[in-house]
C-alpha cells in the first residue's frame, strides 16, 4: 500500500543537491507520511541519509549515475542522457510505479523530459508552469511563468482552465476567480494578444464553468484580486522575477535599517517573532514547487535553490496533485473546450 | 528673466487637484524659484492660492474653463476640448512662453495632446513614457511604461537610446548601464520581439554611444542591475504597478505585524525615524514625474494620485529637462541612428 503512493524525486536536481534534496525527502516521509523513491547515485544518497535516523520511513532509492547539469541545454540534455536522474524519475511515473515526480534540477529539462516521457493531455497546446504567490488576501496562481515565451490566445485559455483547476483541487477554492493579466482593466486595454485572448476567454467562460473576471492590471496581483492570473510566459518570468527580487530588495533594505544603531537592533528584536511570520509568508519554500500543468502525469518542477523545507514541500504538492485528480480535472474540462472547438469547426463558424 | 523659465502646470489635473496642484507650485516657486504658470478654473486658482503666502513669488494664471475628466477617451478628448487646460498648458510649452508643461491629469490625453501640440521629434516612431523607480544601489528608469503596447524593435532601440540620454542629463550618471528586459541573461532567451532588439541594440550600441550590457531579469531592476531598463509599454506597465502594488502590500503587512501588540507598537515607534528613511526612498512623490521622452518639447507626466510633494517634484523636473537640453540630445542621438538607418536602406541591407 505504502509503495502505491511513493513519490520520485531527483536527488541530484537543484543548487543545494544532494543535501538539500535527501533532508527534504526525509522530512516529508517522517512529517506527512509520504514514501519517496529517491533517484541519483546511490553512494552519495546513502551517505546522506546515513546522517538520519530513518528507522520506519518510506525511503527507496533508483540508483543512476547520469545527471542534468544546471547549464545544460535542456532538449540536447534530454535526448542525450536517457539515464538522468530527472529522467528515470519521470519513467517511474509515466509506468505507474510512484504517483508523481519532484526535480529541482535544470527546469528547462525537466519540462522537456516531461513532455517527452509523460506527453501532452488530449486537448493541450502547451503544458504551463504556474507559480503560487502570497497576497494580501490568500494565495494565487500566476501561469505561465516561463514554459511558452510567445503564446496564442488559445494556449492562454488553456492555462486559465488549468489552472482554475489546479486552484479548486489543490487550494481548494471554490470557483477561483480567475483573471488576464492587462495594462489596465478596461475589456480594451492589453497587447493584441491580450485582447483577443479577452474575448475568447469571456465568450468561452460559461461553457467551460470558468470564473472569469476580466482583466487586472499588475498592483492587483499583491492585492489578491483574483486566485488564477494568466498571462503569457515572458510577462509571468518577469512578474515572478520581479517580486522575488523586489521580496528581497525591501526586505534586505528594512533589515539595514533595523540593525542601523544599537537601538533600533533592540527594538527589532522585540518585533522579531512577528516579522518571522511576515517572512514566512513571503519564502517561497513554504509552496514547494507546481506541477507542470498539461503533461498527462505529475512532475513538480520545484525552484533550483530549494532547500530541504522546499522538497518536502514539493513532494507533499506531487501527492497531493495525484491523490486530488487533477490531470484528469483538466482533461475533463479540455474535452469540454476540444469538442465546442469542433463543433464551431464543422458549423464554419 | 524669470518668465522665461517658467513652467506650465495643469492646475486642474489630478486626483487631489486644484488643492495639491496649487500647493505643489507654491513649493516649486519657494523652494526652488521656479515660475509656475498655472492653467486652470482661475477663482478655483485664486481661492487655492489665498491659503498660502505666495509673495514676492513668480506664479502666474492662465485662465480656462474646459478641463479633461481622468476617464474621458483620450484621444476623443484632446480632439474636442481645444481649450482643456493641459491642452493650453502644452500650447504655452510650443510656443515658447514657458519651458515646459506638467500635468497629473488623464495621462492618456496628456501623451495624444504632447504628441499632437509638439509633435515628435525627427526620427521617433513612438514616444516613451519612463518610471524612476528606487533600486538597492541607486535609481533606474524604466521604459515604455505603457504609451505603445505592441512595439516593434526598431521602437525599443529607441527607447534604449532616449532612456540613456534622459539618465545622463537628468542624473548625471556617466554612460548608464542599458539592458533590455527579458525571462533570462543569455541572448537567445526572450520572446520573439526581444531577441531580435537584443540583435539590433547589440549591433547599433557602438554607433550610437549606448553601454548595452545585455539582457536582464525581473529580479536585477530592483538589484540595480541597469540604470536603464528598455521594454514594451504592456511589459513595463505591468513592471510598474506591480512594484507599487508589491511595495504597498509589503508595507501594509509590515504595518500590521508590528502593531499587533501593545509591546510590538512600542518597538515599532522606535524604529519610526529609520523606517521613515527607508519608506522616503521608495515613495513615488520623491521622483515626481517622468517627461514623455521624443516629443518636441518638455511635456511631464505626473502620476494620477500626485500630492503636493509630487507636483514640485514634477516642476522640478520640466525645468531641469529643460536646461539640461534633453529634446536636442535626443534629436542628436537619433540623428546618427536615422542616417544610418537610411544609409542601410540606399544600400539596400
Amino acid at each position: 500500500m505504502e509503495a502505491k503512493v511513493r513519490v520520485a524525486l531527483d536527488a541530484m536536481g537543484g543548487d543545494y543537491a544532494p543535501g538539500a534534496t535527501v533532508q527534504g525527502a526525509v522530512e516529508a516521509a517522517r512529517e506527512y507520511g509520504i514514501g519517496v523513491q529517491l533517484v541519483g547515485h546511490e553512494e552519495q544518497i546513502r551517505a546522506e541519509l546515513a546522517r538520519y535516523d530513518t528507522h520506519g520511513l518510506d525511503l527507496a532509492i533508483t540508483p543512476t549515475d547520469e545527471v542534468i547539469a544546471m547549464d545544460e541545454h535542456p532538449a540536447t540534455a534530454v535526448r542525450r542522457k536517457k539515464n538522468a536522474s530527472l529522467v528515470v524519475a519521470l519513467e517511474l511515473a509515466r509506468s505507474g510505479q510512484v504517483v508523481g515526480a519532484v526535480s529541482a534540477g535544470n527546469s528547462g529539462a525537466m519540462m522537456a523530459a516531461s513532455l517527452f516521457v509523460l506527453k501532452r493531455i488530449a486537448g493541450v497546446d502547451r503544458p504551463a508552469l504556474g507559480t503560487v504567490m502570497p497576497t494580501r488576501t490568500g494565495t494565487t496562481l500566476v501561469l505561465d511563468v516561463g514554459a511558452n515565451t510567445d503564446c496564442k490566445p488559445e494556449y492562454l485559455q488553456q492555462f486559465a482552465l488549468m489552472g482554475a483547476v489546479y486552484m479548486e483541487r489543490i487550494f481548494h477554492i471554490n470557483r477561483p476567480r480567475v483573471a488576464l493579466l492587462a495594462n489596465g482593466e478596461e475589456e480594451t486595454k492589453g497587447n493584441q494578444q491580450v485582447q483577443e485572448t479577452h474575448r475568447l476567454l469571456k465568450e468561452s467562460a460559461p461553457r467551460l464553468g470558468l470564473n472569469f473576471i476580466g482583466n487586472i492590471e499588475g498592483r492587483d496581483i499583491p492585492a489578491g484580486a483574483a486566485e488564477v492570473v494568466v498571462c503569457d510566459g515572458f510577462v509571468g518570468n518577469v512578474v515572478l522575477k520581479l517580486s522575488e527580487g523586489l521580496a528581497e530588495t525591501l526586505i534586505a533594505m528594512l533589515r539595514s535599517q533595523m540593525t542601523s544603531n544599537p537601538v533600533n537592533t533592540l527594538a527589532a528584536a522585540v518585533l522579531k517573532p512577528s516579522l518571522k511570520q511576515l517572512f514566512k509568508r513571503l519564502d517561497y519554500a513554504e509552496y514547494g514547487g507546481v506541477p507542470l500543468l498539461g503533461v498527462n502525469g505529475v512532475a513538480v518542477i520545484a525552484h533550483g535553490r530549494s532547500n530541504a523545507k522546499a522538497i518536502k514541500n514539493a513532494l507533499r504538492v506531487a501527492r497531493e496533485t495525484a491523490e486530488q485528480g487533477v490531470v484528469t480535472a483538466i482533461a475533463e474540462g479540455l474535452a469540454r473546450l476540444g469538442t465546442s472547438g469542433e463543433q464551431r469547426a464543422e458549423a464554419g463558424v
